[in-house]
């Protein structure tokens, strides 16, 4: 299998995921179904495919663990439908659609996104039930997610910050690259990978993601990246491209992926995929 | 000990239970206070008194369950800070103090919810370490919680609903009775209680709790309720004043404090202060 047909395969796992944690029936279908629209809004399920891909190369049954990866994309789609509304970044476009709040309104979107944290949490919680190295996980996850990690960052987000790279590392590193580390650390947790190292990995790759991010922003093509471009230097955003400039954001990228590419050399397991994964985020153009 | 006595002792714990959540340090101290300054706005903390209570009816050292009863706490607390933003219920007080919003506006307001959301459940993650029965106790609170609860009843109440018995008891349920049941079946659970006594009494209880909520709203003293009063009728809202008129709501909040005790009486254990907690819930004036 090549690195595309692989990426699918990842994906069709995380969409089977996503598809049996909603196979219940449920109170209000209309507010499953606003929360529906923003989870298959054509994410590239990045999270979830790097929780699997991690599994597999430490030769874990990945297929299997479905409650985990749902809960990393629910939370994840949370964090983006919050982050979209008018009180916060103010996006009316996510992923080429409108956002959810411009489709069902403020009230709704902000009950859509309570829905998905509670949803990905009640997967936690029933995950729990296989054994304590799933708690463990999971609580990496909620770490990943929480007033330590996702919520901390959007808040310093929201306020003044000072544009060096010590600000700037502490932000993307809470705003992003937790929720992007984790998946990769929660992998080896159950697969008995070297933690350390998987953290390593994990803080590398989420750094990647947030440079190649800040740098689309200014040179991606809005058709392609599916999202209102050119915003962070309007709104005098504190980006990697601010205080490095382009050049230097590429070559802060660069180093970035070297140093996922070395972490996963001391692996263990079949981790081609995975540096294959840090090389297409590192060269993406969407 | 009184009534009022036992109410300050699990209040007591309650406090210490909050206090413990957040006896760590944190990334975003501001967050934080945010979180605390809707935590501590002076609630009744009935939901954690009433866990409490019932653990110690059934003879379970209540004062230990400090995480399940923070998780409680936060939970009910996130859901205010949310129901009280301009997209949602747009009420500009709460407990007699300016709502979360009004303080750190609206962004950092949708934050401190997620924030306490997050704590909540990372609680309920730890809790499960001590085994299977606090793992079913944390899932009965996700349960209430979430997009077939409380998530669920939030939706519906920012949508059309029918003026009728039927819509108004499902609307009660979701929105407010699952987050009362939950901690007395929760104590249940733990205590080795009849569930479905503890259900029968939470459910009971919930509608109770909401139906005097709907009687102060239309005949409450501001200072005392420590909200704006009255905004039910103005806004055309479903609650059991419309569906039965004042007389006929008084009438059914008696009826459900009537079941509660019904089903306390076929609870075993020592009830003396549930029972005078429903009362208290029905004749309160705040």
């Amino acid at each position: 299998m090549n690195f595309g047909e692989r990426y699918d395969l990842y994906n069709r796992c995380a969409e089977e995921a996503i598809s049996s944690a909603f196979s219940a029936s449920f109170a209000e279908p209309a507010l499953i179904g606003s929360m529906l629209y923003s989870l298959r809004a054509g994410g590239k399920r990045i999270r979830p495919v790097l929780f699997f891909a991690m599994l597999d190369a430490l030769r874990y049954p990945y297929g299997e663990e479905r409650e985990l990866a749902a809960a990393i994309e629910c939370i994840h789609t949370y964090s983006l439908i919050h982050d979209d509304l008018p009180a916060m970044d103010n996006d009316d476009f996510r992923r080429g659609k409108p956002s959810n709040h411009i489709v069902y309104g403020e009230g709704k979107a902000i009950l859509a996104g309570d829905g998905l944290m509670s949803l990905a949490f009640d997967l936690l919680l029933r995950a729990c039930g296989k054994g304590e190295k799933h708690r463990q996980a999971a609580l990496r996850l909620s770490r990943a997610a929480g007033v330590d990690g996702m919520v901390a960052g959007q808040w310093a987000d929201l306020s003044e910050n000072e544009a060096d790279e010590r600000t700037l590392l502490l932000l993307d590193a809470r705003k992003t690259g937790e929720m992007l580390a984790a998946p990769a650390v929660m992998g080896a947790i159950l697969g008995g990978g070297d933690l350390e190292i998987a953290e390593r990995f994990g803080a590398a790759f989420g750094a990647l993601f947030q440079f190649t991010d800040d740098l689309l922003d200014v040179l991606g093509e809005r058709e392609r990246v599916g999202k209102t471009l050119g915003k962070d230097e309007k709104e005098g955003k504190l980006t990697c491209v601010k205080v490095y400039g382009v050049e230097g954001a590429r070559r802060q990228a660069e180093k970035r992926a070297e140093a996922c590419h070395a972490a996963l050399s001391g692996m263990g397991g079949d981790c081609a995929f995975l540096h294959a994964l840090v090389d297409f985020v590192k060269d993406r153009d969407r």
